[in-house]
């Protein structure tokens, strides 16, 4: 009988819930609005809601499924599957979400961070899947990281390790979020890009950027594809700051595939040709041909996949 | 019986030779010249000759000794231990270092990078022995890292992990030895110190720096401790630069101890409370409490313990 697992991917605007076999194909999935104004409680009680509906519309009971995994923002702890703090989700600080999850579904529940699940999706299914030194870094709102070393996910002592968004790779450059200055997420996530493309609007005025209806990260990087200047230099900045960052995992890790992920992601080759262009500038000479970048190519269902491994990885 | 092992701390000005106990006690010790001008061979036969004498007047046997393991500088490829790539080693590229001692002496042997053997050492027989988390740091010629990440040397695909001297810390900053600009290698080892002390010899030309005989990184600190302005503000980069790559190694591992070794830890206080003072600055609050930075205590026989750890890490 195959495996069967249900995997949630928590957003801050939409939470995606899949039922997923052991292979990573997903037999049915369903898409909510989080809607994390309405507070915690409500938020997961919609999620087992939409659980049991889909289970119910498949035809299998809640028995047949080996557990629930949620990839959460934030920093999780593990063996309780508390968040312990979300910058993006303020009210979670402190909440049980695992043990309220598996209360109200009657399944064990498990949660990891989002970037966390990432990589472990794609070292269960991804392009490179059983490697056993990978590097997932998840470009969207913020940056986030995952790491594989020695064929495990790597926690480190709290469980917050991996947080490969938060490497300086300009010091004194934006603020971020954290509160440091010039983080890989203040020069390279979604937001990093709007913003540096607000900074440019006087310099720049009639940057194609700024015809459009609403100014985003996707329209950035279509303008530089149009051969836009501003746009172009804003590209050149969040390669080159991603360029720094990967050359430090690197050095540190010494991984062999380093998968970038997230919404960003869609940008493809503009992303990939200039952080491997402007690599060689930061990686040192015994380190080359010992890693290879690559764009995740699960990217429309990774997050419920990811999550799915969270639970295949703690009982496989 | 008591397990019995010899350390070997290969420098590139003397080599240090050790018996060492599992307790890390050192039963006997010397300490030759490494001549690394006279070519790899003549360097391995010396040491072989030195264990041999070392033995006899310990009264000890070939077969009562369980392994030799050696601290070299440079990439080690530690299943064969042979020596991948040493920049302060040039002619040893390619030298199969462990099978050639082994060959000498007739005791099995094992290299390991004099980083990671400095963290083994510490993880062995160090103030916090046994921690699963924990970080080593050496300042030297170089800065060389080592990274003990769930209770396990992490060491990558090739075995080049834990390149910690090798994170920018200041994009464009110093040209470093490894070919990229401003790592921390190029702002926080011995020689950076000695040529940012050069560099301000035309406006500070009346620094206490330039009254010593010989412009060493002990000169420039024990200068700074005495007031000296010029050469207080290198002291201060090199803690500032310390800081920022310490931040990056908390996000990125998430350890319980960083460990500072290496001769230019005897810079001691000076050195330790202005890394103290400028992390907090660069880590993000939700990891405040998690990790403490302190300098190593194994000073004097570091070199050699961590190198005896190689063998009892192996076969523990």
């Amino acid at each position: 009988m195959t495996r069967l697992v249900i995997g949630i991917d928590l957003g801050g605007t939409e939470t995606k819930i899949g039922i997923v076999e052991e292979s990573g194909r997903i037999i049915d999935k369903s898409i909510i609005p989080t809607k994390v104004f309405e507070g915690r409680v409500a938020v997961v009680t919609r999620i087992s809601e939409a659980i049991k509906e889909l289970l119910m519309n498949s035809g299998l009971s809640q028995d047949s499924i080996e557990g629930v995994g949620v990839g959460s923002p934030g920093s999780i702890d593990h063996d309780s599957g508390m968040v312990l703090f979300s910058p993006n989700l303020p009210d979670w600080t402190g909440f049980e979400l695992a043990s309220m999850l598996r209360t109200l579904t009657g399944i064990r529940t498990f949660v990891e961070n989002d970037a966390n699940s990432f990589i472990l999706g794609e070292w269960a299914f991804g392009r490179f899947k059983g490697c056993e030194h990978m590097i997932g870094v998840t470009l969207g709102t913020g940056v986030g990281g995952g790491v594989i070393t020695h064929g495990k996910l790597m926690t480190g002592k709290n469980g917050y390790g991996g947080e490969l968004g938060h490497v300086i790779v300009q010091p004194g450059g934006p603020l971020c979020g954290c509160g440091s200055h010039g983080c890989l997420e203040s020069l390279a996530s979604a937001t990093a890009v709007v913003n540096m493309a607000r900074e440019y609007s006087k310099r720049f005025s009639r940057s194609l950027m700024y015809q459009s209806a609403q100014l985003t990260a996707k329209v950035v990087f279509d303008s530089a594809r149009e051969g836009d200047l501003a746009a172009t230099m804003i590209v050149e900045r969040v390669t080159d700051s991603l360029a720094i960052a990967i050359g430090n995992y690197v050095h540190v890790f010494n991984p062999e595939h380093i998968i970038i992920g997230g919404g960003m992601s869609r940008a493809g080759d503009l992303l990939i040709d200039g952080i491997r262009r402007k690599l060689p500038r930061y990686v040192m000479p015994s380190f080359n041909d010992t890693f290879h970048v690559s764009l995740s190519e699960l990217v429309e269902n990774a997050g419920i996949t990811g999550a799915a491994s969270i639970v295949f990885y703690r009982h496989s």
